[in-house]
């Protein structure tokens, strides 16, 4: 046996954690400076240094020594702490799903997302689905070839949702989906046919160094510590992080459109306050930043859209958006701009969607996923398929595969089975605010008086803190019991009832 | 023997250099976004991986695989081709440093420099000159130990100067400060004795989102191609490049001090054109980027100086400044710009200082280093030294550490040494011009025209494309013969005789 105790073990996984952190804090740090502020001609550089780096991530990740390291922690399970179990665990995850890609594959892999998000990125702005096309197509083929690999048998689908949200499968989100169009689609209709909301206002010009200040100023509110986050820009908004004393979130700011950027920094500033919850004990190890994409929607859209978007909130920012933008809210009042903030009704962009129909546009790429990675829609057929299912979905026809189906970041960027995540997040956030309101009354006092310090400090205690220790499906049971998204359904019934007068 | 073949051992190397280049590129990303926009409490992070990666990197540099691939190459020299041969001279300086710095010094001090930075960027904020002194004083300690390491047999200065500039030592360096000296001080002094130039009017304020459209602008007169070179803001302004497609440069700003970024950006974008015009093929080699601190220095002063500071730039300029800054320039010309910015005068900043002290600033500061490495100056009394010197060689008094011994981030970014360079760059530039005026004839009527392409194209052509082929001494003397100062000294008399009319 190589190791000659547990101790020199533990020493050995300590310091590969703390080698891959470097190496993951590194590349985080690239790709965000490549999103962000990097020229734009310098995409092709990094990506050979990326390729390079990635090449030995995988080396490291692979190595015989790790698989003698795992085998032998595994063996004296019984003597580790639960972290260090839990450690192992994650590791061996990861070293048994490499182990199933080759090194060559990893590598190209790499290289190929830093090129497709470059050319997805000059694709969307000149609606020229067709140069990008070819990049979707090799990304779907590597996607369906891992899914392979990590589970062949599984649906390759089923082992792609299984990556983003362990346990997950299309039988359960078909359930889930067909729940949520059940009671969505004809409140949505209800909705439609009563009196309109004005939101014309929302789309005036707002400069955007204004735009900027309403950003610091919203990150103020949602108590984000910029000693320990900042805030860029970049063509799609995201949220990145380092470990919980450097996380990054960034925006898009569009000239005539206020709430896109204001949501947008809601939104990432929930994942933030994510990953700047978790315990210190966390940074450098494989159980650092948040467990899964679901639990991570479910804190994004918790803030943007419990908090965000209720009245609440609104009675206690609008004020200070009102200074911002004197002339352009100069009629408007706390009630009319909480209506416009929530107007409900079918849009083109998911990322602006409102809360109501936001589920029915991830199920447009759910179905579209769920094709392409099975082979029975090609690539080249995705515009047009994008198309109908918004027609039928949503009722609307897409003017331009920009507003369409190049919308977002995701499968430039090869996630392919995240999207789900976004409605499952959705609709956790209920649930958990239920349990919160249970432990602490209303809490909606507080965050009318712009005081979130109980929302996150509730939720700091029973998600953020615990990174990835505890896994997603424990987590959630651990705090709300089983989960059933009769509790988002009811929610969206109550609040758009209530909006609408319906 | 391990190589079968020169072919093998050559591939070898360039997968060495490949990697390495990878590295220097991701820890390059992560300096300068640590520089820049990274949230300031993020530095202990950083600090942790940037301590990890340096390890790798040293384990990586001083491999026995490395030793025996350079020491095959050396044997197979004659099938070599030029760069190649020089590719290996450069892996082999760099191999020996480092395998006589034990790899515990080289990762303690590069945790020691991130660390450093962001206490003395504290520092020089607060005027705390004690809270930086421990660092330090660290910091001389590792360069005098280094650079026993380097060069026992040398003075441990010498072998100092060495690393920024091959062949530079202190008996040179003292005849030529001596020569400048010599030339400077009776003409400052004549100088001070003239009618005095009205610069007031540079000191107004001046909003700094107006000098970033200033900063645009320069950047587009210089000919930086956006998109390879971007512009950040941090404390003290730096240029980074991670290869010819990817250069980065900072700048400062000050509310109420035009010429401070301004001559920032045109300083930085010497450094950078120099980057962007070195050939592709050095890109991802260990022969990509400038050759020596001295050289740089004369490419970022030539533009400072030799071309923004001249009556033909600014006539080209001053147009565009008026039109954004209206309000403060009314009452100003191109010929009183012309001037101001040309002003003389003994003053504390170094960064700021005029084309004619500027070496006296440098010379303190080479005065110290000495004394500080010869252990003959305690970190201590750095202050009242400093403040002694600017008394002795400006005739000014220091008010406070900040604008004195805590000016400059040099120090606690480990460069002691590295001072000389930017007088020998100072120095280098009319020499350079004299030469590209006998190849082009008065390049000046282009530049008042507001096209530096013919300027470039020259320093292109014998230096910039070189990049690290050519030793800075052969790199120089190719082009311009033997040094001389008093090309220097020449030039600065003219000026200054015809600006102050002596």
């Amino acid at each position: 046996m190589k190791y000659e105790s547990v101790n020199q073990a533990l020493e050995a996984l300590a310091k590969h954690q703390a080698t891959m952190a470097a190496y993951n804090h590194a590349l985080g740090v690239m790709f965000h400076d490549g999103s962000t502020v990097a020229p734009k001609g310098s995409w092709e550089g990094r990506g050979q240094t990326m390729g390079v780096m990635s090449g030995i991530i995988y080396d490291l990740e692979t190595s015989p020594e790790n698989g003698e390291l795992l085998t032998y922690l595994e063996e004296h399970a019984e003597e580790l702490t639960p972290v260090q179990r839990r450690q192992v665990e994650v590791m061996r995850k990861g070293y048994d799903q490499m182990h199933k890609i080759p090194a060559n594959e990893y590598v190209e892999y790499s290289v190929l997302m830093n090129d497709a998000q470059n050319v997805w990125e000059k694709a969307k702005n000149e609606n020229d689905f067709a140069s990008f096309a070819p990049y979707l197509e090799k990304i779907v083929d590597f996607n369906r070839k891992f899914a392979g690999y990590y589970n062949p048998s599984m649906e390759p689908y089923d082992a792609l949702l299984n990556e983003y949200e362990e346990g997950m499968n299309m039988k359960t989100l078909d359930a889930f989906f067909a729940q949520l169009r059940g009671a969505i689609v004809p409140l949505l209709e209800k909705v439609m046919q009563a009196p309109q909301i004005d939101d014309s206002f929302l789309n005036q010009h707002y400069p955007i160094d204004k735009q900027r200040e309403l950003s610091d100023y919203l990150m103020e509110v949602l108590g984000l510590d910029r000693n320990y986050c900042g805030i860029a820009e970049s063509e799609h908004p995201y949220t990145t992080n380092f470990n919980n004393k450097d996380v990054r979130i960034t925006t898009h700011y569009h000239e005539s459109n206020l709430t896109y950027s204001m949501y947008s920094v809601v939104h990432e500033g929930g994942h933030a306050l994510y990953e700047l919850g978790a315990d210190d004990a966390y940074n450098f190890t494989n159980l650092s930043g948040g467990v899964s994409m679901g639990i991570h929607e479910s804190q994004s859209r918790f803030y943007e859209n419990l908090i965000g978007r209720s009245e609440a909130f609104i009675r206690a920012v609008f004020p200070k958006i009102q200074e911002i933008f004197p002339e352009q809210l100069k009629n408007v009042d706390a009630e009319m701009f909480y209506k416009a903030v929530n107007k409900a009704q079918p849009s083109l962009i998911r990322t602006e969607a409102d809360e109501l129909t936001y589920a029915l546009h991830v199920m447009v790429r759910y179905e579209i996923e769920k094709q392409m990675i099975a082979g029975t829609l090609a690539v080249v057929d995705v515009p047009a398929e994008w198309n109908r299912l918004y027609k039928e979905y949503l009722g609307i026809d897409v003017p331009s595969d920009s507003e369409g189906c190049l919308q977002d970041s995701h499968w430039s960027g090869g996630s392919i089975g995240y999207f789900p995540s976004y409605a499952l997040g959705s609709a956790y956030g209920p649930q958990m605010l239920m349990k919160m309101q249970e432990d602490l009354g209303d809490v909606y006092e507080d965050v009318a008086n712009g005081d979130l310090s109980k929302v996150t400090g509730w939720l700091k205690e029973k998600i953020h803190r615990h990174a990835s220790f505890i896994k997603p499906d424990a987590l959630f049971k651990s705090v709300c019991g089983e989960f059933d998204a009769k509790y988002f359904t009811d929610y969206l019934t109550e609040k758009y009832t209530k909006l609408y007068n319906l």
